[in-house]
């Protein structure tokens, strides 16, 4: 049985590696989604339907095509990981994690110990805490393939 | 017809005062509803189960128990007001509106201009953006009172 | 017990006066509801969030302010009647039948016998079609009041 | 992963063959469905039935066996594209949006510039607006492929 | 707190006063409601909107005008009693049970003995089989006022 | 694309075979499915459970055994075929066609002329209304196959 | 705003007595729902219906019958608060907890540390674990009344 | 046509090796599925998101941990067997039978004669009650494999 992971948040760091290929070693059967990761591309991602003299616009239409692609991958997945790193807002993160608690869909946070007061209503309703992306695949190690 | 209006999102300036009486001048058939917004006692909302030595336990039933509450008033809204603020990570407020994305909860987002592009998606899935609190009471009263 | 009756469509006819009056006569527990059907408020009701330069956002921010509104209004009603007058394109009221049929909320088609093809996948989803609002008026009747 | 992409409106150009040639030569994994577009074939679906004397009544059942197709389709979809021809009235390609909004099916319409007014309420619950097969194509390759 | 209760199927019998007056005579709080009884009112519950000449469009007709009265009570109901008599082919009551069990709706069937074999999926669904409009009081009462 | 259709009814004439024939012969992607057919294996389907002095608990027995198959297959089908023959009082198909109306399944009727009064309700919430396995084979080719 | 909780589980001791009168000092607005606590009532609810041979059989129907009433009020609730006392199976009150848990709905356990092992599951799903009725007032008083 | 079966409750007996190499023997086209029941992986199913000084915590890590696959699970499948074995309070395994019974889902109970009382609630809402795995592999051999 497959299991497919959507993979949520931070872009700066090699934490979706370190998780697929960790995965990959246990030969684990998951297929792993994410929103597009290329941060360009994604802010880019409405320009072909025209051309915007005002951010917000251009930032809208980007957006509205990105959550083409994301909300299906969302509403399809198993479980979610969603990751906070040290830098930036990452509001977009705090967004699928409580798009997934509307659904019913299991999340796992991945973030340092620093930031656990402002992510309290977010580790709340998620199904583990979780450090490191070791522990995200030995839990998902746990989960998929123990008897 | 009476709406429930629930009010999200930052709790150190007072744009939750100007909205409700901005609508109340307006005589508007309005319920607001809102998370505790007493930082101090949102933080300590679990206290009374017990102590805890981690922070992380301390928040996560805190947060579980206000969740109690802001489930069900998001559940029963009509529509949500999400406000961010210039400070402060507000992970919650993103959760939010998700959380609304995910229910078809209509919701109007409340920021200035110059955080337009880190809220790009949860802009994206809004009814509505306003930079002030006056913008969201005559958007309430076309939307509530309008023939 | 109260029925709430949503009315979409034509708004340049006394279609929505007749069938109200017709219906309290008859003293039935109707609430009815509309979109705002003021044509200059509900194109414009997007412009206190600030100007637009192009037409297709200043549409854009009015159209989802109305959809706060209507939304709301066809989720929490009983039943909708769906007016196509002889003018216009009139797709907004395919529009809210469409979206009346996907949540099962049963609709009364309302328009002439010329306009029965270009409208059958319409009315094919429809409880009643009627060429006038007396028509209505008896349905509701009947349905509301009959032993 | 193969998206499902259900093609709803216009009959009368050759918009579905070339969003679907575009779709091909880039070996996207799509699987296009639609109505059936034989506007004869439409008319008389419900015809094998027995012979009607009413137009209504005859328009009534074949749009009833098509919707037994469509609603399965839309259904089973994972991105509409809706167009917009600048001929006849459509009224089912905006039932058809209606239907999508409903389901939480994200949609992308597909129309010329002059007709922005009248479509405000499908654009404005829709996730693009694109005026070419080719700018979909584009946007289809993005949501699909991209990394 | 109030009960609704949509009373179903055999219209020839007084079995529908015998349960409202028990229930009254207890003083229970229940809104008691039905499809249209009146047997000449319910078949031509379709004939404001026009003749017809075959009797399947005249009962089409009438059966969705009916339709708009009896989704909306059966949904807004608590619990459903569904009656078969010892005459007609009452599928109609056959129907509503479905509909009531696929809603979750509970339900209680109220028959004689000799039909058990042929009701057996329509019991199989309900909770609870009662042979005489006293024991549906009874239930009720136990129901909506035991301590 | 395969299609799941499900047959629901009369057991004592051979209208499943007819019609899984006129559709193999098309060579129809569909996949039939169904309730136990044999008579005597469906009244005893729950006896391996125990014997049972009261007729009504057998049935009740064997009725919910068969519907832990029936209910899966109607809530996986596409399209359910109802079939009324002239026999029998057959409200367990009423009852399917209930189920199917309250899930927005699509279903279709298979019965004479005759009955047409009885089935009103069973009609209204239906796709279409045919008297011939034929006709039924007609437009499973045309919803399915046509383009 | 009135709160509906539901009171599951132990009925030999007067948790849920102490649970109300404290929250009547306090003037909470709240409607307190529960099975029927009175046990020989509860065992015969469907005696009425006939007598039965078999316990089985008479708990069943009993069971049944209760459940028109609990699945009702625990689908109405806000919050269920389920309470595991030392004796006794009590599977139906993790029953409850199950069905409140898919249901969405929030639900607070009441046991005291030494089955805390047996209850991780249900405690898993919960939003808040207590020990004493005071602890559940406290938690309720904040949720409902606090600014 | 596979079926998935969620085999749920008791892990001290061979009930469910005698389950599955009955329906092998049968070759019946059947998926089964369970929570992971080495006792003590489970348990310690969180230990790897860091080490708890008080069990309440380790429990609760552990029992959300094992929820991400059985809520997976459970939403997955097609029947539920629910087993209750005489030792041991088997709290998870009346949850697990709560939480299909909201869900829809169908299952079966598998527990000898003397706790019928304590457990009628979950019985009540079972599709079957059997004493033996032979007695499930007799009804799943029916459910999926007669004509």
């Amino acid at each position: 049985m497959n299991w497919n992971i959507y993979l949520s948040g931070e872009i700066h760091t090699d934490w979706r590696e370190q998780l697929k290929s960790g995965c990959e070693t246990l030969k684990l059967p998951i297929t792993f989604t994410s929103a597009v990761t290329d941060h360009d591309a994604s802010d880019s991602a409405g320009d072909v339907l025209g051309a915007e003299d005002k951010n917000f616009w251009r930032d809208h239409k980007s957006a509205k095509v990105n959550a083409i692609r994301t909300k299906r991958l969302i509403q399809n997945c198993d479980v979610a990981v969603v990751r906070f790193g040290d830098k930036y807002k990452q509001w977009n993160a705090a967004f699928d994690a409580g798009y997934c608690a509307a659904l019913g869909k299991p999340y796992i946070t991945l973030h340092s110990e620093d930031i656990i007061h402002p992510l309290k209503e977010v580790d709340g309703a998620a199904m583990a805490w979780a450090t490191t992306p070791e522990q995200v695949v030995e839990i998902l190690k746990y989960v998929i393939s123990a008897d």
